[in-house]
């Protein structure tokens, strides 16, 4: 049980963390910290925070956990204004969608707490966003990625899996680099690949001059299939912003790769080759059947 | 009302054509025709089709419309076939996903009939297949192109009108070269992009030898972004080579285009341009939230 918990950022992921860990009988005493008043005061009448912080220094005091779920643009920012109050033995957690550069922060930031940083990533939808989506079981049957520094006390590392456990996600343990490089392929690139294919429709895709693609025509003729494809096309533009230049190294090596084999298929297309085109699509039906399958 | 209506194809949207008709109480009696005898024997017990055709001959004798609900790969054999059997007031229309090749195979193998020729496409989401998946309600409020040819007489493509009116669709009359423009941006290039993605992430998609990146870690950190962007990868891989071949021109043109935004938008991101990344994701973003308010 933990007695005092401070959240800073009572959105969506800070929400529903701690929505789910009053559920689970782990806390005792929830602090929210935010940007937003209204915000907060919704979260209080949720029952997602027994109480608004004045202020950070008060907030800090004695606290047991801080978990910090702010827009990965402003960790490093939120760090430094918590650096001069954070106890010794307060354990720091945090939600971030990419991992080296809220270590990066930590390291520069919160150098002498790195035996208490846990750095965390939960893998869970979040089209939504505020204290009023926060929902008790959004982490229920989730990955839950933590990417603790070799300086990371074992202990914390555990107290930390063990609050995530009690919100219903599966928690696995890997190296931060890692982490960004798989998120950089099956997360940051397809969202990279639909906010590029719905702002092309949207700039009208035609290059025929004398019958030019307006947006309406394109937009009009749109089915289900490309609903879905850019559904995460939804997703905040800020926030997107953040992952994609925090973790541009690793997107941009997933960039390079897909244009290459994208080019690939092209000259299978202009060569006529359906062979090996049904293959690459063939491939691709059959792993999504396999991963399908393995997740029900 | 039409006496004799034949189905060559009773699949999916062969299927869900024949329902949706004999619902709107617009056919007295439906012939089925196709390859595979147990599909036919479903379609009949479901009541999609009254007569399983015993040969192509006497199923064509004094038709009023045939619909092609067959695979654009398969049209211009079908055709062939039809050549000798079809009687000169007959109607002939189809549905396949592009139009310049189906035009072009009639031209070639139903010269001297085109003047009751009705290229159509219903644009109705189409995962599911055979006469099992078929759904009276399947076009209803769908889009549905037509692209009559220069020679192709006024009145059938009003009576071809009527009868996707009368299965709720939204008819739309455009040339061939139009919808095979649009298609390609709006539906063949997404589902290149999706069948591309789940294909690399199942070859593995790691390019550091020291940590390479399986398969199996990249699925299992998927998530539900991940699952709806490559919906579309579920699709039919005979069916999506046969679409690409036929648009391949227009489809290349739209993955050309795409690669230019794609090395665009990788180059502000190399260069830490977040206003312009911001910017994009933006314009996606308020692009897709009007369509769907358009949409609802």
């Amino acid at each position: 049980m933990i007695n005092k918990l401070v959240i800073i950022g009572v959105g969506l992921i800070g929400g529903s963390f701690a929505l789910a860990l009053r559920k689970a009988g782990k806390v005792r005493h929830i602090v929210g910290v935010g940007r937003s008043r209204e915000n907060l005061q919704h979260a209080l009448r949720l029952g997602a925070i027994d109480e608004i912080a004045s202020d950070l220094q008060s907030a800090l005091k004695d606290a047991e956990v801080v978990f910090l779920a702010v827009p990965v643009g402003q960790a490093r920012g939120v760090m430094i204004q918590m650096s001069s109050f954070l106890e010794p033995n307060t354990i720091v957690t945090d939600a971030g969608s990419t991992k080296q550069d809220v270590i990066e922060a930590a390291r520069s930031c919160l150098a002498r707490h790195l035996k208490n940083f846990v750095p965390g990533h939960p893998i869970a939808g979040a089209e939504l966003s505020g204290a009023s989506a926060a929902d008790a079981e959004l982490f229920r049957d989730k990955n839950l990625v933590l990417t603790p520094l070799d300086e990371t006390r074992t202990e914390a590392v555990k107290q930390v899996t063990e609050l995530w456990q009690a919100c219903g996600a599966r928690v696995t343990l890997m190296n931060a680099v890692r982490h960004d490089n798989i998120l950089a392929a099956v997360s940051h690139l397809p969202h990279v690949l639909a906010f590029l294919l719905m702002n092309r429709v949207c700039s009208g895709a035609g290059d025929n001059p004398e019958d030019p693609l307006c947006p309406d025509d394109l937009l009009h003729f749109a089915g289900s299939g490309f609903r879905d494809f850019t559904r995460i096309a939804g997703s905040s533009p800020e926030m997107w912003r953040d992952i994609c230049l925090a973790n541009r190294e690793a997107l941009c090596e997933q960039i390079d790769a897909y244009q290459n084999e994208l080019t690939a298929l092209r000259e299978m297309l202009a060569r006529g080759e359906g062979e090996a085109v049904e293959s690459v699509f063939a491939n691709a039906r059959e792993t999504r059947r396999l991963w399908l399958k393995s997740k029900s």
